[in-house]
């Protein structure tokens, strides 16, 4: 039978071996929903990139790019780390670039070994999760966290592709269970749930309420995003 | 305001400024139960040490050593990783040194930084929240996790103190808030909440339902260790 582990933080992503693995990336606020959200609306290609000088140098080679530090977004670029800004007809069939605090930095740090990266969200949990039965391999879920700490909102999504998969995979170890306890508990109130939470804080100071109820619903799409030559795209 | 924090593992230590912490190191099965036990039943000092080696060193010495890996005792040494083995009249007045693979490593990590390190657990959880209530420091719950990883037992742990705490201080971070929530959905069933977690399984293969049944017991004794030249005695 597969596996499926959650690692709460990429700080601890040394302690899991990702070599039959496909990851999972998950940054729910707000980089993954971004990134669901544009390949759903009908963006090429994502590059995510670690730094915000790589971020510029894909700017000036034509890609639209999208850069946030500390949840603001970073001057001189186009799209910010709101994925009602990947809602733009300019968008179609084009190339974005990223870089985010956290997201993007996960996602580098799980290509390095895993079989697959993929890219997971509340708004494409059931589609991710049908394909992810389709494959032979056990499954991380690497929550982006926030500057290295667990967050609430990735281990809640941890906790509900867990949820979804717990027929099909053997869930082993603790930081699992944890994260599966914890969205079972709050999985009928979500948005109370991550209410007092330390990143909704941070970003209900920067009045952005609305991309926090939007990234926090499930199923808006069926889009499957997977790494490819460095860049997401979504799976046919 | 006083704040409390938690940190899931050794392994994101690095996340959390200790200067004006007292570091309450958790490893519930069964390390921190142990010493808590050992002090309550009149053991003089139980020195923690990293390494067998060194535990070696101070049998040699004349103290009493205790040394375990992977739960289970090491040949050669006197007292296991069960805290029935603390609960022995020739321990009363003695000097006990004790290697384990999660919780002595987590206290050598502390005292590096922290104000004071302390030790708890169920058995000691209200002795200690009055004690940190009468301290002017901030709370650094560091749970020893298994090799790394977080484990259940000592974030359920860390969610009764900041349960028993959270009139007194700030809990700001997501670690804390998930602790807690944990604690809270299964404090009246501590038991059953663990059964399934990786560390009662490993524990059960090992015969030792026993002690975890021990361990989760709460408030049976009234002594709240510190370390004290390197050594964890009672405080008075």
């Amino acid at each position: 039978m597969k596996q499926l582990d959650v690692c709460l933080t990429p700080d601890l992503l040394h302690l899991h071996k990702m070599d039959n693995c496909i990851v999972v990336v998950a940054d729910v606020f707000r980089a993954t929903s971004c990134m669901v959200t544009g390949l759903a609306y009908g963006v090429k290609s994502i590059t995510p990139v670690a730094t915000i000088e790589e971020c510029k140098f894909l700017q000036d080679k034509g890609f639209f790019a999208a850069a946030e530090r500390d949840a603001r977004k970073v001057e001189g670029f186009d799209l910010d780390n709101s994925p009602f800004s990947f809602m733009d007809e300019k968008l179609i069939g084009a190339e974005v670039a990223m870089t985010t605090t956290n997201g993007t930095l996960s996602i580098a740090k799980a290509k390095a070994s895993a079989v697959k990266v993929m890219v997971g969200s509340f708004l494409n949990l059931g589609a991710l999760a049908q394909h992810l039965r389709s494959e032979p391999y056990d499954v991380l879920v690497l929550c982006a966290g926030w500057k290295g700490r667990p967050n609430l909102e990735d281990t809640l999504y941890a906790g509900a592709l867990a949820e979804a998969l717990k027929d099909q995979y053997m869930l082993l170890e603790d930081g699992t269970l944890m994260a599966q306890r914890l969205y079972n508990q709050s999985r009928d109130n979500l948005l109370g749930s991550v209410s007092n939470s330390s990143h909704v804080r941070r970003l209900q100071r920067l009045g952005i309420q609305k991309d926090i109820s939007y990234c926090l619903q499930t199923d808006l799409y069926d889009v499957v995003p997977v790494l490819r030559g460095g860049a997401l795209v979504a799976m046919n």
